[in-house]
């Protein structure tokens, strides 16, 4: 019986909320969302030697199938509340899902996400996670909202999560880029805050500028965005060539931060929310009427990058 | 710019519901719940190979993979409403992917849902749905209510699939037998009736004698089945032996028929309503003190089969 030992096992570590009225164990969750809000449902997947390299860490391949659906509801502003978990395995290897499920379970602990329900099968390694959380009614963040006179702000740093897949994996620099790679801290907190206040916001799973894309085609509008002024972490900062670093920045991808549009007016509220929350937020560039994302100079010139970001069919990225 | 493309082709049959305020399009979707309902949620995987034979047709590979989670919110008594995607493909084949949705969104229609977000990813060709549904509040089916005295029942025929995938594919036998495997039907309708009315309920994915094992269980009760009242249909009947057929219809799996425990007393109304369906229900068994799923012969001796159901990881199934 090694499908029902492993949910058992899976089960063991489900996590508990009180609107869980029936979790792992039926042929369905049964859940009760709260009234006055809306509901937010995510859903994204991982595959091996696809979205993470085939020596991440079990623990660390549970985090990361978690933490880029919390990221999707951070990006709309949403609490969460529900996760369910397709894993797909090609073999019962019960002490391999229990590291899965550590991590997993660490992450969705942090965050009062509870494991609902899922389903595990065979087949080639593979996590498919749904996420569901709430949304105050007319305050989920979209990407359609952003107006030309609009700040284009980011947390935290780039290109780190791009540059662990890149480099060799030696030394202290590479631990801490690898770290943003394998757990990437979804941005929960900054969410929530940005409800009200930000035109637009996306979270950085493809690429800086292949994401804020997505937001100048939802908007119809165009952003600029200052190379010089990307948010870079100490350990980036050592490595390669000017040039190369900007290229993880700008289009590496993984890197689960937030950009998001903000009316000036609404940018020190938001900086000093951030502040008490411990995440630095950086002013990158600008909304600007027209279309298209551009990367431009110090002295305003465009900047070409041979790739524009992270395509999930484009063969060579992680 | 090919992930793109294929999403702007599978948002073209998503499907419209007045309770998707932001379908597929931004980070998440946002989703209405109606008040004083609880909110059921199914997630179910299908791995090529593993799950549908690599020859199936790619509607049928849609079809399939919304019906085994409608299946399971037909086993909850749940109405559905929302699906959620994710789709992996070994490339970014347009027709294929087309093909795929042409059924998914033929199922979708005919129950109402619409496609309210998903991802596209690279990997191994298996579609993971999430299924959403909603429940009047204390009237979910469960599995843990089954009741020494209760009868067991069973919609439509068993085994069908399990012969689809044991015969050689000719004739129109053979048809009517891989359009079970194919296109399952999800007992939406009938799950509905259950409300209120049947004690326990499953829906048959392992086969008959392993999920009525879950009730068993989860109810603290023993189940006595009458191997010749499991219902056939004519196709499966002219197949192979009598005692390959039981084997089909006990432990075949991919039936997605349900099994529901009823208090005698309540088999008329449920008869009558099915039967405004079209649907056949068969009485099979019932329920005894004790533990564990029996198949007993005709005098009320115990038949053991070689195999109990499908077990996701025990290899020869599909």
């Amino acid at each position: 019986m090694a499908e029902f030992d492993l949910i058992a096992r899976i089960a063991a570590v489900a996590g508990q909320r009180a609107d869980v009225l029936l979790g792992i164990g039926d042929d369905g969750a049964l859940l009760l969302p709260p009234a006055g809000q809306h509901l937010v449902a995510v859903c994204d997947t991982l595959n091996a030697g696809v979205h993470f390299p085939l020596d991440t860490a079990a623990a660390a391949i549970g985090w990361k199938a978690l933490a880029v659906n919390l990221s999707d509801l951070a990006a709309m502003g949403a609490e969460p509340a529900w996760a369910l978990l397709a894993l797909s395995l090609p073999e019962a290897d019960t002490a391999f899902v229990e590291a899965v499920m550590q991590g997993f379970s660490e992450l969705a602990a942090c965050h009062g996400v509870a494991l609902a329900g899922g389903d595990t099968t065979r087949g080639p390694l593979a996590l498919s996670v749904t996420a569901l959380g709430f949304v105050p009614a007319g305050q989920a963040l979209r990407r359609d909202g952003a107006c030309a006179g609009d700040e284009v702000w980011v947390s935290g740093s780039l290109g780190d999560a791009a540059a662990a897949l890149a480099l060799p994996a030696a030394g202290s620099d590479a631990a801490a880029l690898r770290q943003r790679l394998d757990r990437p801290q979804p941005r929960l907190a900054l969410g929530r805050a940005l409800r009200g206040r930000a035109s637009a916001a996306i979270d950085l799973s493809d690429g800086l500028l292949a994401d804020l894309d997505h937001i100048a085609r939802a908007s119809a509008v165009g952003i600029e965005i200052q190379a010089d002024s990307l948010p870079i972490s100490p350990a980036l900062a050592r490595q390669a060539d000017a040039m190369t670093r900007l290229h993880w920045q700008a289009s590496g991808g993984d890197d689960y931060e937030l950009a998001f549009c903000l009316p000036p007016h609404q940018a020190a509220t938001v900086q000093t929310e951030a502040r008490r929350q411990g995440l630095p937020l950086t002013r990158i560039g600008r909304v600007v009427a027209g279309t298209g994302v551009r990367l431009l100079d110090a002295r305003g010139n465009p900047i070409c990058l041979s790739r524009t970001g992270w395509e999930h069919f484009s063969g060579a990225s992680a």
